[in-house]
């Protein structure tokens, strides 16, 4: 199994903290040693950083964990390495090009017999059950329309593919296009919404407390998902199994 | 304009030395100061970084060129906006995915008209008129064939698209889909292969030198590409306007 780690707000706001937490688990407090990755988005560009090794002693996770980049959505997840071997391609958020957007996509889960699925536009560059999952949702909705379509009608067509692909294994979903943070709870998916009066946190997985009165602003409004909470003294509220939730600047539509 | 940044070697080789000298042409001694980015291919996969802010003064950048990553294939890229905003979304190279490969591009030049036209498969997410070349570029190719055509009718068939788009601006081109680098001049692009027996070269854009003997094996072979000569003592060649040259390990291969 792998972690996942989201990250949906309404001002540009660094994940140093959360990043810190989650870096541990990848070959330190946690298992997840077979490679890393994260993507920003900033505008309608992102910045992603992959890498096949342990993020708990990666060069680039530790730059990065110093070197604060400000995003509004953010996809972050570290491997443990079930389908595909440990490799640069096979490292999650993986992305595509759809409609003119740049979506993003990272999954904990295996998916028995995804692979049978045909595909038309998408093809995996890789070897992972999880990125044959992500070309065929995007095949999909690709064939269904040639234009973005309206959000409420895009929104149920994912729920409809969510629930496809998760009755043949488990699929822990993030997804993004950017603006909309889609997040599938299969079995295990906790968030929590931090906004003003902001206290503070401290990580379960190292010993970092952060105030965040003193780091926002009081009309910051920041929602972070992830497969296991990670603070210790926050009320992170757990998914349900089948839910799909859709965040937008912080702020949950659904 | 742009500088353009290419290099295609038989072993994993780090670009560190090059890439130092172009990155102080990004704001420093040369004014392309509006982004910059690199792409290095790791097996099927790839790292890229993308800055829109002067490479000279980039943190990235200065990470990048303190920690050595070792690539076959690198393309990499600075920018003086002429098309497209100072944002993130217009920092060549660009990528997409076409037939399981990630093929990546740069360009320098202008393309008058391209935006006029039509696109299938692929869609700019910024609003350069390079990336609309690129995405031109893809959907012809994937129009052609479903799946990847064997190298020479591939390679053919990329001249005709380069010779196209030429003919309507300046289309100095890097392209690769990770194995090959595909290299078309309009009117400015060096190159040269270093292999045994290496020696020193100083680049034009810093006081640093390195001797390569001391870097490489013997039977190591670099070919670097540039819009403009780096070193100030090694034997650049020119390449002719309308040629293309396709590098794989280092070699020519036309």
């Amino acid at each position: 199994m792998c972690e996942l780690l989201g990250m949906s707000a309404n001002v540009p706001t660094d994940i140093c903290f959360s990043f810190a937490g989650l870096m541990r688990r990848g070959g330190q407090t946690g298992p997840h040693r077979d490679g890393w990755g994260i993507c920003f988005y900033e505008g309608k560009g992102h910045r992603a950083f992959h890498d096949p090794c342990a993020s708990a002693q990666s060069e680039i996770a530790h730059f990065i964990r110093h070197y604060s980049i400000k995003s509004k959505t953010v996809i972050c997840h570290i491997r443990l390495a079930n389908s595909g071997r440990v490799a640069l391609e096979n490292t999650h958020p993986f992305s595509r090009e759809l409609w003119g957007r740049l979506w993003t996509f990272a999954h904990n889960g295996q998916l028995k017999g995804i692979k049978q699925r045909p595909l038309t536009h998408y093809h995996p560059i890789g070897s992972t059950d999880s990125e044959h999952a992500f070309c065929w949702m995007l095949d999909r909705l690709r064939q269904r329309w040639d234009h973005a379509p309206r959000a409420a009608a895009l929104d149920r067509e994912i729920g409809l593919l969510c629930a496809e692909i998760n009755s043949i294994g488990v699929f822990n979903l993030l997804l993004s296009d950017g603006r909309r943070l889609f997040c599938h709870c299969s079995n295990r998916l906790s968030w929590l919404t931090r906004r003003a009066p902001f206290g503070a946190a401290t990580l379960l997985d190292e010993d970092l407390t952060v105030d965040f009165s003193r780091e926002t602003g009081p009309d910051d409004v920041v929602t972070v998902i992830a497969t296991r909470p990670l603070t210790r003294d926050e009320a992170w509220r757990t998914m349900a199994p089948g839910q799909l939730m859709i965040f937008r600047d912080g702020v949950a539509s659904r």
